[in-house]
């Protein structure tokens, strides 16, 4: 393997952290009682090392491709509705397009690796590195330099988009197995543990996917390292991804993860680099069920449950706003001192 | 007891009902992929009657009064902190106050009761019966002619206000007393399990806080209607709310619910009219242990939770996005035929 990735610095600025959980400890509430958004104002706090940490110019990036695996019938809806979709998101009808609206997110669309050729236009990014992954029931779902390219796209991709905020979205019918896959074999978690109904199988349905994602384990046993599995179960808009959290953690930008794919991609960039995480804000547990098993695992707290199971970057886009409170609320309240406020007088 | 409350409609539009779900399924997403969202756009739309319900000048109400029972030590904070936090909120440094600029809230606070003058200004309406209720560890908390004054102030406060949305919110240091003592005689649940830390007791302060509110509660052993226990052990803030929920709702507006505190008068207010339920949005389940048991009662499941356990409607305001969210996807999001996508092909 030969891939260079940007060096992403942890955040270990104590004093920083001090100085922001002193001034939270100071606004005229009590101690501690913003609960899950102190953490959170302290985390973008950190990212963007401030103590008045402001949110500019968010942008939310739609990885769409394709996936060869659908060829063995292990998703609810055909691989035609990606291109579909794609032209949804950029008609501003799906429900990416209606939450990027009400909360003045940058839309940008990514061609990936989508199985049809997308033309181009406004709000759209073409990068993709081939008509679709292979079959990983066959072959690798993609060689090593279609791999690295992906990642490379996704670096580029984030060097030429303004701001300090990137939500991550996808969209690729069958890119739940791809993170089953990516996460039973990066976790060693047995695979039916890994593996829910996506858009919508019925029960029949999900046993078949098991049984097939049980076979393509196992026709890839050696793949182990994290761009082995990439390579291996991935889709190139989780390569691309990958590449993409990477950069964005390098520049110091939050990101917004979204569901249970956004999730798997985050899992191959922390093994790349154990630091990215840092970076990361967990939107939402999905209603995939492997998903809060994940989020388990890597041990962080959502900011929703509310049974979300859309992607699109739908889940990043509904926490936004919160975000921007956690900011606004470290930079804008008043302090006991300023307000005249009598603090704590028993215990 | 002689009190005129308005009538409130069933939300019992069964077509309705079905047109909006019919909408939604038809949606460019999986059956059902929105989650919670789904049935939030439901409620709101059979609340304002229509297939595209819109959310108009949404009113954030902070109601503040004083606690006489605080003279027993059961709060970590000074009565004074009331009025201190109502100036803080026409000020703009308390959380609700940021929170509010972001979202665009019409922000009121009245002062049903706080043990001091405060001088009129804009943004505040002085509905005072009281300067703090009596302590009711040694009479009812207030008389019944004061409740009911109180409750036709929340009416009248309601009937002067515009939009067709009314965001819960409260500020009374004592008043998780209060709410505890009404949760404990309303649902028959010992009062150990109603209580918690309030603004922030450690475990000697919250044993004290139980052991005074035993002897409350064994000092007003007849007191059993939703009246009498508003008198016995209630705020004036939380009588003024009852009666703007149920004017709130016989108007049809949504009503946006905080944290514990509000939920009691939700409480009172369904045990006055059990309709009243139906027009409540639960917005977030607070840290107060006690909070969590209750919405189970209700049989609620709320948006958020984050550890909140601040009131003054800080809650409702962080969930209030998700409630346009949730009417812009009903109304803007594309069908599979109008954008073309491709519906389920097997199950």
């Amino acid at each position: 393997m030969n891939i260079e990735l940007p060096l992403i610095t942890p955040l270990n600025n104590v004093e920083l952290g001090e100085l922001i959980q002193a001034e939270l400890n100071n606004k005229t509430k009590p101690l501690g009682s913003l609960g899950q958004l102190e953490s959170l104002a302290k985390q973008l706090g950190l990212i963007l090392n401030s103590s008045n940490p402001i949110l500019v110019q968010p942008q939310l990036v739609v990885f769409a491709g394709d996936h060869g695996l659908t060829a063995q019938g292990i998703s609810a809806f055909p691989s035609d509705v990606t291109w579909q979709m794609v032209e949804n998101f950029l008609a501003g009808g799906a429900a990416v397009s209606v939450l990027s609206r009400q909360h003045q997110l940058d839309l940008t669309i990514v061609d990936t690796g989508v199985a049809k050729e997308i033309l181009p236009r406004k709000g759209l990014i073409i990068k993709k590195v081939a008509f679709g992954t292979a079959d990983s029931s066959q072959t690798p779902a993609m060689q090593q330099s279609q791999c690295l390219q992906a990642i490379k796209n996704g670096q580029e991709i984030i060097c030429g988009l303004p701001g300090n905020v990137l939500l991550l979205g996808e969209m690729g019918i069958g890119n739940t197995a791809a993170a089953s896959l990516i996460m039973s074999r990066l976790l060693g978690i047995p695979i039916a543990k890994c593996t829910g109904a996506g858009t919508g199988l019925d029960n029949a349905g999900l046993q078949k996917k098991i049984s097939v994602l049980l076979k393509v384990l196992q026709r890839h046993s050696q793949a182990n390292s994290a761009i082995e599995v990439l390579c291996a179960f991935g889709g190139f808009e989780m390569a691309t991804m990958v590449g993409a959290i990477i950069q964005a953690a390098a520049q110091r930008r939050v990101i917004v993860v979204d569901g249970f794919i956004t999730s798997s991609a985050v899992l191959i960039a922390q093994a790349l680099d154990p630091n990215v995480l840092q970076y990361c804000i967990f939107s939402h547990c999905s209603h995939e069920q492997a998903h809060a098993q994940l989020l388990n695992h890597l041990n962080v707290k959502p900011l929703l449950d509310l049974d979300l199971r859309l992607g699109e970057g739908s889940g990043a886009a509904l926490a936004w706003p919160l975000l921007i409170s956690a900011c606004y609320l470290l930079n804008e309240m008043a302090s006991f001192s300023s307000a005249q406020v009598s603090t704590k007088n028993i215990n």
